[in-house]
């Protein structure tokens, strides 16, 4: 078959890039920077977990970050002025009646947004029109549909469907991540590529084993146990299995998986 | 080797293992080579899917592929002699029973074998008595667990759910691949070294969505149709319906996500 090598090398590229990241930050964000003197949105920033790994790795780049949330903008300016960074703006607004003009910027950034909102194709036309022509579009997301562990467990993905019932609810969706490319290509970006930024750890690799496995995704799932319990869909016995299973992930014999999806599309001239 | 080989050994799955070696070879494969001058045992190489992969990337390498049946193997022996290589014995024998005495081989390759096994730690002990101190065991496995589209579908995904049931009552294992690290590990092998090898395929990646969603995931599935409906895993026009599922995940909006994983270990000195 021809094209396999392009193919295989998109994943080569993508364990590289994985193998030398000496964290999620680095895994997601080590191949996004923007030149000198262009004008960069960050849409819905938060309390700027990744903005500080983007005014650095663009120096000369000035980024104007937005959140709906006043109070997660103090936090990532906090954290911005903390790391000695001073290219960046951040102002109060909401993704859906942004403050600024048709193309306003030369790139947009998007990361752990599009998985919070109900309309996430609208969200991105949007945001495409405050882009000029010719300017990027750079969206992540993260894929609960793609954990998947070593002991197995129903309680464990019990556990994990709770999470996404409740962000459901709240009317997002948190199995977003394979739907980046046709939400680019839905809203109207071109020459879009999307690839797949795969998590795997086990106990080769202990800093991912505590850092994402325990840390970040098995104290997130945690992290809904009252809400999830509140809103009836889980029992607290049942529930806590299910943690406990996912911690096991995390033995010397345990093997965790998840994967976050990075999409880049170009608006058309 | 116990249990049947749940995928069958007609000319379809022969032409099917065919396209998926020749769609998956650069992903797969392009990081094994053997030092020339070395002895290279592939256990279980089937139809020879990847013996001709394995031969031409290590010219100076020595191989001998074995697998359980003889006419398969034939068909290996013939790819192998199409292809010109000359650097491959082939023979018939049971993993379980090797006719090789105590560290006959300097490396041993195993690919879409332990997913059959009911023993797969058992089968990768008996490799490694076959195998010199210092030397490398690759694995490489799927895990049908890892699999995941857009459109999601629950009949695309009760449809997978009949294959890994079928191969787990021939005594196989179709979720294998995120156990590779711990059944290394606990055969007793060092330095072991787990890469996932994701296939991500949308409409961006035609070749992909081609001979992989298509030509390689689904029709494999497909496959077990009139098992799966005698086993009454399934009714015939829900498991179409799953199929047909599967299939418009290769549409132009849809995106079709699968892992293999492959390891390598050294047997300790």
């Amino acid at each position: 078959m021809t094209g396999a090598y392009v193919h295989g090398y998109d994943a080569r590229e993508s364990e590289r890039l994985r193998d030398q990241a000496g964290s999620l930050v680095e895994l997601l964000h080590a191949d996004t920077s923007y030149p000198a003197g262009s004008a960069v949105l960050e849409a819905g920033c938060g309390v700027g977990a990744q903005t500080v790994t983007l005014a650095r790795n663009s120096p000369g780049a000035r980024f104007t970050s937005v959140d709906i949330s006043g109070a997660s903008l103090r936090q990532a300016q906090a954290k911005v002025e903390a790391a000695g960074l001073a290219n960046v703006a951040f102002r109060e607004a909401d993704v859906f009646d942004l403050p600024y003009g048709p193309a306003s910027f030369d790139h947009v950034f998007v990361c752990f947004v599009l998985e919070h909102l109900a309309r996430p194709a609208e969200a991105l036309a949007r945001l495409k029109t405050v882009l000029r022509t010719g300017g990027s579009m750079t969206v992540i997301e993260g894929d609960h549909g793609s954990a998947y562990f070593h002991p197995d467990s129903a309680a464990a993905r019990e556990a994990i469907r709770c999470q996404v019932e409740l962000q459901r609810r709240a009317g997002g969706n948190a199995m977003i991540g394979r739907q980046v490319y046709p939400l680019l290509v839905g809203a109207g970006f071109e020459a879009v590529r999307v690839s797949p930024r795969m998590v795997y750890a086990d106990a080769s690799r202990p800093q991912l084993v505590e850092g994402f496995t325990r840390r970040t995704f098995t104290a997130m799932v945690e992290g809904v146990r009252a809400s999830a319990i509140a809103a009836g869909l889980t029992e607290p016995a049942h529930f806590d299995a299910g943690i406990r299973d996912l911690y096991r992930t995390a033995e010397a014999d345990g093997v965790f998986c998840y994967t976050f999806f990075k999409g880049v599309g170009e608006k058309p001239r």
